[in-house]
């Protein structure tokens, strides 16, 4: 089959088509879509050589579970060991022995086939469309900061980072009534966040004002110090981004203001497939195109350029 | 009157007498404590210049409100504007534009006298000795902790570092029932730790087991990386210690376990009180030694040394 696969450098080849385990599904993707971490990923964070590719819409075509063949599916992209306190919580994406889909040890979505055990799969209800559906995974993962965080309807909060991630986070912070505020880069995608009725602000553009909670989006150490500046004494900064490289912290300030910090990582998908039903956020915005999978390379490529939004590959017709 | 002074260098020193503001008391100082930020100070943190010491008890000589003429207090070290959203709320330590007791732009308590506003007293009861009673301000910065982390009863703590700030907080989590870890360095203090029924650890032993709460109160960058070890996914990581100097931090881990960093300063004075009349902390154990003011220098000295405990000066019989 086809693959997106890293090694030293990304290329497009074929290998051997992945042969599901006792409880796993083997999935035909249909559509799969590109995220910062697979540029980060590239850049060597996390070490990963494999099959790249998280995000991701397929349909059940093996299963040992004879229900789940045929229904078309998004799947948690953490694989624990189900034996262990924290995937006996429900918490499996913290297992200290799991691997991740497309990011450690397991073969990813940019691929014509992948596999997945049957318990991380969510069906998929028809009214959502596949080029939404690839959304379900980084819509999860901005609501896991309302997981963590209780942001209260009065809140100042700021989202630093107008990339497709802060963009998705602005999305789900607005319907808690918070008062929300964008701070980017980019002329078009402030703009887009101003249509949803999000107050924006060039990063440049000093601030005074202190927030309850400050989003760390913006996938660069240099958010951190502008989320530092930001925080109010005694408020909550989530660190949103990963990325490859150190911090240089000043300690001080965050013990003197009792600041918070937490980081943030993947989220569930149960409540992001609800408001993608109900239509609560805007993900069609965020696509900036959609390519085939024979043209991966030319999809990182865009999906690289300053400023691009997201890039798609349409696998069913690569 | 006779003070500690610090500008370039640390000195004893005469200086007139403070004049106290309308709501101010004038503070006769009896006993007064040297702590680890006393000492950051004079390694150039805060840049103060002035009257060093803010770990005291006194008599109150003068003040506007007569009822607290002649009473023995101790005194909350935030001189807060009284006008901003946090001292409405009751926050007057992240006023702002607060001065510090010592620390900030206010004449301290190795002094024969000090000022501070009448409303950041607190009357001791005759049950707690002077000596007891100098411990307040620590003790409330240790339960500031348990004002920010609901630690459970049977949740894994480990505490790094076994100075006193590092041996007041065991004893305050030891009060909640969880299963508590003391890593620091002296055998002396960890002794002393075991004494209270605190299990204890070298630093240099590995340790396999991972805590749901790490309180980092080492006072040195390199207890911050002994800490993100210890903590679970999910878990936190109490900053307790004021130093000078940056941390190299790697973000990574932290957005991908989602740990919880809270920076903890001072607490609230009522609390430490309540505890002191209890007997529930023992703080004469923490004590090595008390030497008049006149032999202040000379006190810096012995605190500086390697694994030694609180340093008292006697101001009264100075």
């Amino acid at each position: 089959m086809k693959v997106v696969y890293l090694k030293e450098y990304l290329e497009l080849k074929e290998i051997d088509p992945p042969i599901p385990g006792e409880n796993d599904a083997l999935i035909k993707v249909l559509m799969a879509g590109i995220c910062n971490t697979d540029l980060e990923i590239i850049n060597g964070y996390m070490d990963f050589e494999g099959v790249l590719g998280h995000e991701f819409v397929g349909v059940v075509e093996q299963a040992a579970r004879l229900e789940w063949v045929g229904k078309r599916v998004c799947g948690e992209i953490n694989l624990g060991c189900s034996k262990c306190l924290y995937c006996l919580k429900g918490l499996s994406r913290h297992c200290p022995h799991r691997s991740v889909l497309g990011i450690l040890n397991h073969n990813g979505a940019f691929a014509e086939h992948l596999t997945l055990p049957v318990k991380n799969l969510h069906e998929v209800p028809a009214t959502i469309p596949d080029q939404t559906t690839v959304f379900v995974e980084p819509l999860a993962a901005a609501l896991e900061i309302l997981e963590q965080v209780h942001i209260e309807p009065n809140h100042d909060v700021a989202v630093i980072g107008d990339g497709k991630l802060g963009l998705l986070i602005c999305q789900t912070l607005k319907l808690t009534g918070c008062k929300l505020l964008l701070v980017g880069k980019h002329e078009r995608k402030l703009s887009l966040a101003e249509n949803w009725g999000v107050k924006t602000r060039k990063l440049e553009q000093p601030s005074l004002e202190k927030f309850d909670v400050v989003v760390e989006a913006s996938g660069s150490p240099a958010g951190f110090s502008t989320a530092m500046k930001a925080v109010r004494p005694r408020g909550t900064i989530v660190l949103k981004s990963t990325y490859h490289g150190n911090l240089n912290l000043n300690v001080a300030p965050i013990v003197i203001d009792e600041i918070n910090i937490i980081g943030s990582r993947c989220g569930s998908f149960e409540a992001a497939i609800r408001i993608l039903v109900q239509n609560l956020v805007d993900v069609q915005s965020l696509i900036d195109d959609i390519l085939p999978l024979d043209r991966a390379l030319e999809a990182f490529d865009r999906a690289k350029r300053k400023g691009s939004l997201k890039i798609l590959l349409n696998v069913s017709n690569a």
